[in-house]
């Protein structure tokens, strides 16, 4: 196959490492920064750089972009992507990219089809790209659909390493994903604002360092996912602070058998559910 | 030196595990389920089962129990430790145990030094003790006094493989450990707590299991740490609400410069701090 992939920061970069790495697929690079799309060249991660042709002939598109690029993107490139080519994003929310990009797919005749890796890194850019970033993700895919399209994009992703394809609606992607990435960013931050912060060297240890590791945030993006994804995700941080002040209540009280009771449902969940 | 450790599970487990796999001194165990203390012994964990006469020659006396039982079997036991013995904790909060058993050490002309050693898993007992459990942890000492007692007790971390030694007061250590550690398992717990929490499978990734990893809690422990120490905790539990309810008004509002605004501080001090 021939595959475009439009941006090449730690996403892009990783999907472009991960093909180059481990299938014979041909790939085609495009990133604003110019010395990175030379870096990727040069490395091997990409064989040859997007024009209007290459798009045309691609049986996929990948974007690694931000989610209001990729809107942007594929509507200013919507007449050049051939009639058998199918268009996939990688971003964080996927209802309105959905609803939006369906629209531009079906008047143009392309396939679009709204996909989310899940994985990442607190590091970003194409120098922390790797080409096992994602071994033993899931891969998610917005659609329910079941055709020769989705049976490519399935198989691509199981080459690349991913260990498990979700398929589901956008909307219960969205519900889903507020709850397990967007929530621990929120938590992460909240966390991190504490006044003693600053001083936890000597008094830190593991939970410390994993409940703030994704406080190292690259905030235009998650301001962007947070915001966009709003109906889905303040319940989930109002479902947060009802189950801090539970918590608070049973510890102020000294209850202890409220408090052990609550305790051990979180744990005996915990260990049932992963 | 002999050291005697009073309690084989997770912590004092690996104590032993550590002391004998790294250093020269003789190992001495209890543990009151006899099947451990076998198991220690089988193992090389340990070198002999302690009794009076052992406390009394202990260079040192190593409490790997429940904060509770650490007071308890310390006054049930303190005519027997030797004049020159040290007796160390290593429970998660200082004010209350340094306080009650330093009076007791006075009148009975041992010594007694709050410790607590910052590491910990998820997962407890003799069988997850790990000789390595301690490398490149802190060791925190909740004294400022400076003589040979407490240089040999830092000399013998240092020895486990400790890389840094903290030595702080009783109520610092409680205030820092609130944040640094109880507060990351309250919230780990009221991230669980959430009705979506069962449906993860598939739509998550690294930060739904780092900020969710310590909700696999041990009750019991817990709960007790958390009451004893609620007038340093329940600072940091509200500071936490509030750093939450900050961002869900941004996210609320749609306000883009505040919620980045937010997350750039967060972001920055977490680069800083680290």
């Amino acid at each position: 196959m021939l595959i475009s992939i439009i941006g090449l920061g730690l996403i892009g970069g990783s999907f472009a490492k991960a093909t180059t790495a481990r299938t014979n697929h041909t790939v085609a690079g495009y990133n604003r920064t110019k010395s990175v799309l030379e870096e990727a060249l040069r490395c091997g991660a990409i064989h040859k750089i997007v024009d209007s042709k290459t798009l045309n002939e691609s049986d996929l598109v990948i974007l690694g972009l931000y989610p209001e690029l990729s809107a942007k993107y594929v509507k200013e490139h919507a007449a050049e992507f051939g009639k058998n080519t199918v268009v996939i994003d990688t971003s964080g929310t996927k209802t309105k990219i959905c609803a939006e990009l369906q629209g531009v797919a079906e008047e143009y005749g392309f396939t679009f089809i709204g996909c989310h890796p899940m994985a990442g890194k607190e590091k970003g850019g194409f120098k922390n790209a790797d080409e096992s970033l994602y071994c033993g993700a899931s891969f998610i895919m917005a659609t329910t659909e079941q055709n020769e399209k989705t049976a490519m994009v399935e198989q691509y992703a199981k080459d690349l390493g991913f260990s498990m394809i979700k398929r589901t609606t956008p909307a219960e992607h969205d519900s889903m994903i507020a709850f397990t990435s967007q929530l621990p960013h929120v938590l992460a931050c909240a966390y991190i604002l504490d006044k003693d912060a600053p001083n936890h060297k000597g008094f830190s240890a593991g939970s410390y360092h994993d409940v703030s590791r994704v406080a190292r945030i690259n905030a235009p993006l998650w301001d962007e996912l947070f915001i966009e994804n709003k109906d889905f995700l303040i319940p989930h941080i109002d479902s947060l602070i009802e189950n801090l002040q539970l918590l608070r209540g049973a510890i102020e009280a000294s209850d202890h058998q409220k408090l052990t009771e609550l305790l051990t449902i979180a744990g005996e969940t915990k260990k049932r559910i992963d």
